[in-house]
């Protein structure tokens, strides 16, 4: 668990619940509404929908900072990077697993992060429809619904051939990356599809014990860095060096797993 | 809207809402329980999870049904098949999606289904850790969540490049059946993956437009059925024909966008 920050956490914690707070009421009347507004930001062809939800909510969550921390940095997916004069600098993504939203399922999230220059160091894994926040920081990591609490580890499982993996593909990745997961799923027990950062949040939580994806971005990743981290997980790229400036991630829920599959993720020449 | 045993359709209705209530109390202490029991019943190397949570809700609801319709038959996942004398038979899966159950998402269901000769005619899809339930009926199409009510109504989406299409693939099916789905979801707007009989009540709630599956076993689709056909949609199999007894389903918000996908299904000759 990462001390860094300990002595202010719970003024930082607070602040984050309240970002990720402000974000949950912008975006829920927009959930499973129909007539929603999906514009395509990507002209490559990949469907990459901007909704009304995502704006709104991050204005949202700039306004809460703006107020409470305004001598901190932000780097946030609709609006870009602004710099602070604190050394500290909130990485948000309003709705993380934007297709799954459009789609209406419930396992997209608000990701909420706090970074100093060695990464981030506090996060929050929101999932405002069902009530769900998974926290990760200096000494805590929690599991929260409504008035439930629990202690959010990570799993024991050693093998890969006990575990349990998950990820975007077949729909991210280029086809090297694509090679290199298809090259370590069938050493797993189960594989999953299409959770985004929902399953980090159950990486955290002792649910499952790998989760693999390329092509992220530093604010998809560093919320579930923080919490995954706090709850006894690793998070690396696929060669094992810090992962949260984006690209390649490899979340593994205890060293033994995450060595086990890096090898594989190695082997293929992708890591 | 079907309107077959419209005349006791409440006193119908009421006894599958306690069905499915007690396969939710049945279930939801084993859900995220660490060390929750998994055994495989399959010898063909398919993961196929049995845990203790879909035996003990499956027995709570044949209990509802011994006390309040002893006269129907019931076709339940766990036990099979018990003859009944009233030419009703309740079709019964307690953890649909148990893969994704097992897993700790949120995307598996309790599926409640009461058929006659021609097929089901009420349905139930439950999914009680996030309190949704999507009941489809005679004469009524309807999502509850809490006190919350919203009248079920299918897409107008009329073509396959405008649809957002769903599957448990690239997982299940033969490979035939593999090249029949790739040949369709390209032509599609978006492509998800993994979500089990959800899927089916997000298209029956007017947010996605297609689900295409096969392999399936009669609990799991006869509910689906119900639900997707009182909200305006149409459930088929691969042919154009019933899709109740199982295997290959189709299931599409309208007519048109059901006679596009099916075109493509059939000329790929999976049809």
């Amino acid at each position: 668990m990462d001390s860094r920050h300990a002595a202010n956490s719970a003024e930082l914690l607070k602040v984050a619940e309240r970002v990720a707070d402000a974000a949950g009421n912008a975006i829920l009347p927009h959930f499973r509404a129909h007539g929603l507004v999906i514009e395509d930001k990507d002209d490559d062809g990949l469907f990459d929908p901007v909704t009304v939800a995502d704006r709104e909510a991050e204005a949202a969550m700039r306004a809460v900072l703006a107020e409470h921390r305004p001598q901190d940095g932000i780097l946030g997916e609709e609006e870009g990077h602004s710099e602070g004069t604190s050394g500290l600098t909130w990485v948000l993504d309003p709705v993380d697993g934007t297709r799954g939203f459009v789609a209406g399922t419930p396992n997209w999230g608000v990701l909420v992060a706090l970074a100093d220059a060695d990464g981030p160091f506090l996060g929050i894994v929101d999932q405002p429809y069902i009530g769900e926040r998974f926290i990760g920081g200096p000494n805590m990591a929690e599991f929260r619904r409504g008035t439930f609490r629990r202690q959010l580890q990570t799993r024991k499982t050693a093998r890969l051939s006990d575990s349990i993996i998950f990820t975007t593909f077949p729909e991210v990745g280029d086809s090297h990356e694509q090679r290199a997961f298809h090259e370590l799923a069938p050493q797993t027990r189960l594989v999953r599809y299409g959770m985004d950062c929902y399953a980090y949040a159950l990486l955290a939580d002792g649910q499952i014990d790998l989760v693999v994806e390329a092509g992220l971005h530093p604010y998809d990743i560093q919320a579930p860095i923080a919490v995954i981290e706090a709850a006894g997980g690793i998070v690396t790229d696929w060669d094992g060096g810090p992962a949260h400036e984006g690209g390649r991630a490899l979340a593994a829920a205890n060293a033994a797993v995450h060595a086990a599959a890096l090898e594989v993720l190695a082997g293929t020449g992708s890591g």
